[in-house]
């Protein structure tokens, strides 16, 4: 016969603590054993639980007997025993499985308590009051949870007794002890009434009862669907932990507080936290005191004396010594809750910090020069993708504002992280103008498009109104490093009446008008009227120290996005190894060659066409030139040209008769022609290579633009390494006959320039059917980028511009999804069409070069994907390396592990 | 030693006939073989091409005295000599592959001409210009193929001549024999001039010129890329077959003609054919004179003395019995070329006729009722694709109309087959309103939209300046059985003035107002000016009895797609086992219910949209009543909303204030709600399920609506079977979620009708992740139906609205598709997604029902790939049921021979 029940101070195998105790069980087992004194208590293994589950209710054989036991050790512990009048035992009871299940399944405290032994609670604490809240909290929580009272008959009596007592309005704390002693009394008739028998006064029965509750909770709806969105398995069950209360409100040597091992918003060593004398735990958490320090040091000038410290300084110095042993037992600064009961220290719980990211980069490099941990440990301590936090501007958490009576007007995605202040435009040009005369604005769009791109960089941070996580404003938000909102549904542009309108989750409207002063929060997607105030970025030496272990430990190569020259230096600076996309489309934007572009679009004739190519061909080898420059000695791969051509074309009748004018042909020619390019659904339409093969010479001239560009920094004694990148691919012959114009063109400017380069040829993998015939491409194809933003939107069929009317709900209320698909990588579906390609592509040709230059290159879960499947690298948008590189250590050091 | 050479007449085991001697060398092997008179000659194996290519040119020991030794046999037979200037021998070098590579690689004739042999035939015919003519012909095709001359040099040679003699567009005939000299001249001067030597004047260096020529052409680009597109290996390599050339130019007891076995337009069975006296093969080809019938019967009143069979009685006797021994022995209906040299006959080719879809139906049919063949083999020989020539009205092909002069306006895709002519319009109201009045109308569209249904519904045929094989107006027009032309890019219809224009090739325009007459070919995807004639479709009684046999033979199911009464009764009639795919978009097109479909999308709230709903439900309700009755007893899969909802907002003044008007709110707030709702990618928007999970209660109503309909024609007797399909499914959690709310819908209505009907809920597959989930979707699904339309434009990243610009020249000039694939199933990309996802579905479900309802449904080969697979079903537009029945058949007779 396996025992079935376990006191904190039983000794289990370290390796079976959490599969039979829960992660709860196994934290007070753990303590207890370091002899750090916690309320006594034992806990019901994880087997009691299946063995539940699978006899309708029933316990194992001796499995009672053992509770009986391991409770008269807790009672003999404490001299108190449950259901005693005089000196009543109170005991929570906690589910706790192997993982956090947060909130998914039931607890209940107090228990014990009845018409007799709150009496004696409310002697031995002498406070009736406190004994009486307990109570009827104890009262609303069985009926609730075991007997299954609906929830809001309680609520509605407390609501009835607070308008009896005074006002509807009235806080709970304002209750009278004789008041809540009415409410339990309420309490007890409506559990009568709904279940026809009283609520159990015998704390045995209590207690079998909500031991009961707890492991069907582990059957209840909320936690099967958080289990299956999780992947947790069914078969774990949870652990049931019975748990002595102890009550820092006894006194003046009594008290309760919460500490941290080191400061966990700057990662300082030194103890932080604070307690309320004679109080219990939750009042410290309801605010309705105000806490007092723990430390002297910390106390505010002329305090210190209130301090913990100087108040008990006794306990104090224990305390202090509990601390430091918890951290270096645990290795991590610790988050600890504890109660103080006539002078002697509990610890109720200890479980790692949470930390800002400051701190968390702080103090796991201090631990490493502490020689606590090693730097790998550091690398796995930082989440990746808190370091956003670090890296950009800040506002207060939208609830921290919220907590000042700052509410949000509105809020979106969080396109492109940061914060931003400043005066509403509507108009790119404006944006610019404005700017030049040092004037800070944020650009509003119903959308934007390559157009706006001027006025994008010109602002302090972007909004629209629709797109999503990759819609143009996020995507070059980010690779511009500004903040942005995106797809802020709410919102109704007015460009000819210049004004923004916001619908408000009431029905009311409220209008904002251009030159009103507007704050963005890119970090979490929430828009502010007003000018909020934004803290800035950090820089941290830490960081830096972190970022080279970080480089050292990596496997995956860290590559950047960037198009222009400022881009790739800035990319470079922040440790790119490369740059993976390279994007050609702005460079057909520049204010100085749109026309010649536009006319080239239009042209009516191939030779036309090549005409006005000749003319845009030495623009962009120049680009290339500077762009080469700095990325000197590494690798560049230039996508030709992706977006349909129709992008490109004039909608006004000023620019008809601008291109008619250069082409000599009439403008409504012109128009006709313009308008035959409007296409229905642009994303599917023609695009990318389909370009490059049914209109010939635009691939040619880019191509041409990029060789001539590479031999001219090569004669200077530059080393250039282009990799030409074909996009939109789906057909295997598509990247066949164009691999023939690219290595046509290089054969011509080798012959030009009188010397050759070394280049690549490769495609962007962004369609389905390029995944499922990556065999067949890689014949022609010596690399692979996965383009897995636009492979995101074929997979799922969801365009990224219009997803913003259900996709938000489908990872919210619907739960359908665990994260938008396009900030993470859907790795069941996307990332299966990724491997399979991985895995087609190599067999053809062992040496691919294969990499990632979507979105997800800068998304931690999804670097992690990236580097399980065997890519050579990813690429990111400059601010996002800092992450990228530190997601591919993690990875790294994770594969190691296994 | 293998032998290398073989003649006609030498004995070769049958199987190993093909590859080694090639189609052709086949035929003639088996000819001579048969004793059938074929001028003699011999054939250079396959090995030896491939030894050839694997040894630079060289040829296997031997094989050159075996050459020799088979001409020897050649000049013997015929007592010519190659070479002899008194009776020379003229040969043919032909190349001829195991599989038919039409044009792919090269041939010489009348091999064996120089000066002096030219002379030699001039006497020996008595034809000098027909000598010279030859001798020109000869060097042309030798300077070009074996000599590398570039064919250009000649033809401006020929047509400087021309102008020399007269002018510039004198046909090749009414050149005399001294201008004939004088050009063979002159290519010989060529041929010097481009090569530094003449051409060769020895026939054996010419010989061995001619089979290094064929055995090179093996390996030019254009073989070698076709063989890639066929899958047909290299490794095959070609035969060499050299013949004696016979003449049907001797005189009055010479000539030529072709005849095929049986009437190839209307399969009777008579001797067809055409021959002319004195002439050689290509002069009955060239047109120049008019030939004269085989038989006494066919021939014009009064003529009957020139047939053949009156002319030559004897030769007529030999060549009826030679005709019928090749038709019994090919068991087919053969078209024969003869020549008859000096009163013998010879049979040059013999091959299966090709025939209208009227004569494959009926000979197939006539050969099961002589014996001759079983009906499976009468099912694989009707091509299931030509039956839209029998099913629909039909004009001459647009190569028979230009030989008369008409000329296409424009062509875009054959996006809906069959004829029709009528007087253009531009809107959907006048096409219904002229219609009534009796006027056959074209309606003519830059895109159609679901409210032109009814305009399209009145219209003979459609016209559309964009879209693609599935476009709206191509699926529609299907679905009616209409004609449709669809994405001609060269349109430019302008609304406003009632016009349509069409750009010509030549750069010239045509413009075309209301009122013209239009003559569409939906079958060619052919537009011309004016009113046509268009024959009748065909009703053929044969036709009926290869339909049992088909469904006798047949394994996969045959639904069809429709959504009205009607379609389900013409469905019924053409033997659909049921409904494949009911859309129910159209029910919320109809007049009576749009408006209450406007204020639904458009409401303010749950309960505002739930009180249009309740309105709406009614009406489908007895949509679906008559439906089910007319489908009683077979299966109907009904799917639920697919289309984005912005498809159904008003987007006129007067609609946003009528729709107001009814919501009782005002008109800008109804536009503002309207405006939110566009996207900017419609087909990868807010669109099927998941509008059904995020505006509640429109998919309750839509499964209360069939339910309720269902249970009403129970309660009578009438048995029905719906299957609930939920669209754009690409999460398993989005049928569960949808699942649960259908079954929901279906208690309610249970209890409501006190009866319960059996049904079935599943899922269209139409989105690669679909496919690659299919396993965790299998789930929930009780069925999957391929939505094979939208699964192509996913997995291609193609729109089929916006392909129009760039897929014609995938298929054509680049040759990157053999077919569109959104007309014939992509195998290899789209069907791989297929293919995984029935083992994926089926491996969770092994009862999952499996069916397709894209366009495939209705494409042979398509078909062929769903029965392969193991599909239960497929559905297509009624009209095509004919074709998916055969095809199916057909399938399922080459499964059991394989």
């Amino acid at each position: 016969m396996t025992k079935s029940v376990y006191s904190f101070s039983d000794d289990v195998p370290d390796e079976q603590l959490k599969p039979l105790l829960g992660g709860k069980g196994q934290g007070l087992n753990v303590m207890t054993r370091l002899g750090i004194p916690v309320p006594p208590g034992f806990t019901l293994s994880t087997e009691v639980c299946n063995y539940f589950r699978e006899h309708d209710g029933g316990y194992p054989e001796g499995a009672k007997q053992e509770v009986i036991e391991a409770l008269a050790k807790v009672e003999a512990t404490l001299g108190r025993r449950l259901g005693d009048p005089e000196a009543p035992l109170l005991v929570s009871v906690r589910s706790g499985a192997r993982v956090s299940m947060p909130g998914m399944m039931d607890t209940i405290l107090n228990l014990g308590l009845n018409a007799q032994t709150v009496e004696g609670l409310a002697r031995m604490s002498g406070d009736r009051r406190f004994a009486f809240d307990a109570y009827r909290r104890f009262l609303q929580m069985y009926g609730d949870v075991v007997l299954e009272v609906p929830h809001s008959r309680f609520e509605q009596a407390l609501s009835a007794l607070k308008v009896a007592e005074g006002h509807a309005t009235l806080p709970d704390y304002a209750l009278s002890a004789e008041a809540l002693e009415r409410l339990a009394a309420t309490y007890q008739g409506i559990i009568e009434e709904v279940t026809g028998a009283p609520c159990p006064t015998d704390a045995r029965e209590q207690l079998w009862g909500a031991i009961g509750a707890v492991f069907g909770s582990w059957d209840n709806p909320r936690a099967i669907r958080y289990r299956r969105m999780q992947e947790i398995s069914d078969a774990w069950g949870t652990a049931c932990t019975v748990q002595a209360m102890v009550f820092g409100n006894q006194g003046d040597t009594s008290g309760s507080g919460v500490a941290f091992t080191r400061n966990p918003s700057t990662g300082e060593r030194a103890l932080y936290g604070e307690y309320l004398p004679n109080a219990q735990g939750e009042d410290v958490v309801a605010g309705t005191r105000t806490p007092l320090a723990l430390t002297a040091a910390s106390a505010p000038p002329g305090q210190e004396g209130t301090s913990l410290e100087r108040a008990m300084p006794a306990v104090f110095r224990e305390f202090v010594s509990l601390t430091e042993r918890l951290e270096t037992h645990f290795r991590d600064m610790q988050d600890i809750e504890f109660t103080i009961e006539n002078g002697q220290v509990f610890i109720l719980q200890t479980r790692t910090g949470k930390r800002t990211a400051h701190s968390a980069v702080t103090v796991a490099v201090a631990l490493v020069d502490e020689g606590v941990i090693t730097p790998a440990e550091a690398l796995l301590r930082v989440d990746a993708s808190s370091l956003d936090q670090l890296l950009h501007a800040q506002l207060p958490t939208p609830e921290e504002l919220a907590k000042r009576g700052i509410h949000a007007l509105a809020v979106g995605l969080p396109a492109s992280p940061g914060a931003a202040t400043g005066s509403i435009v509507f108009h790119a040009d404006d944006a610019e103008r404005l700017a030049k005369v040092g004037t800070k604005v944020i650009l509003v769009r119903r959308e934007t498009s390559p157009e706006d791109i001027h006025g994008m960089q010109a602002a302090e941070g972007i909004l629209t109104a629709t797109g999503g996580m990759t819609s143009h404003a996020a995507v070059v938000a980010r690779g511009l490093g500004k903040c942005c909102v995106a797809g802020v549904g709410a919102l109704s542009v007015d460009y000819a009446k210049a004004i923004v309108t916001v619908r408000q989750s009431d029905g009311a409207t409220r209008v904002l008008k251009e030159g009103d002063a507007m704050t963005l929060d890119g970090s979490h997607g929430a828009v502010y009227a007003g000018a909020l105030e934004v803290s800035a970025a950090t820089t941290l030496p830490e960081l830096d120290r972190l970022m080279l272990w970080a480089d050292e430990h990596r496997k995956l190569g860290i590559r950047a996005n960037a198009d222009t020259p400022e881009g790739a230096r800035q990319a470079r600076a922040l440790g790119a190894q490369g740059i993976g996309l390279c994007r050609t489309e702005h460079m057909f934007f520049a204010d100085d060659r749109l026309e010649a572009v536009r006319c080239m679009v239009l042209a009516r004739s191939a030779e036309e066409r090549r005409r006005w190519l000749d003319k845009i061909e030495p623009m962009q080898e120049g680009d290339f030139l500077q762009i080469f420059e700095a990325m000197q000695g590494l690798p560049v791969t230039v996508r030709l040209l992706d977006w349909p051509l129709h992008e490109f074309i004039p909608k006004l009748a000023e620019e008809h008769e601008a291109v008619a004018l250069a082409l000599g042909d009439d403008a409504s020619a012109v128009r006709q022609r313009a308008e035959a390019m409007h296409e229905l659904n642009p994303m599917l339409g023609h695009r990318g290579v389909r370009v490059g093969l049914t209109v010939p010479g635009i691939y040619r001239a880019q191509a041409r633009a990029v060789l001539t560009a590479a031999c001219r920094l090569a004669e200077r004694g530059i080393e250039v390494h282009p990799e030409i990148m074909i996009p939109v691919v789906g057909i295997a012959g598509e990247v066949e006959q164009m691999r023939a114009v690219v290595d046509a063109a290089a054969a011509e400017v080798f012959e030009e320039q009188g010397r050759k380069v070394d280049y690549l040829v490769g495609t962007m993998i962004e369609l389905p059917r390029a995944c499922v015939r990556a065999g067949e491409i890689a014949k022609h194809a010596q690399f692979f980028s996965f383009g897995t933003n636009d492979l995101t939107q074929t997979t799922f069929g969801i365009s990224r511009d219009d997803s913003g009317t259900f996709l938000p709900a489908y990872v919210s209320e619907l739960g359908l999804l665990e994260a938008d698909p396009f900030a993470r990588l859907d790795i069941d579906g996307v990332g299966a069409l990724v491997a399979m390609a991985v895995e087609r592509g190599r067999a053809t040709r062992s040496d691919l070069k294969l990499g990632l230059c979507g979105e997800h290159g800068g998304e931690p879960r999804s670097i992690a994907f990236c580097a399980e499947i065997g890519l050579d690298y990813v690429s990111c948008s400059p601010p996002r390396l800092p992450v990228a590189r530190l997601a591919a250590a993690q990875a790294a050091i994770r594969a190691l592990s296994v």
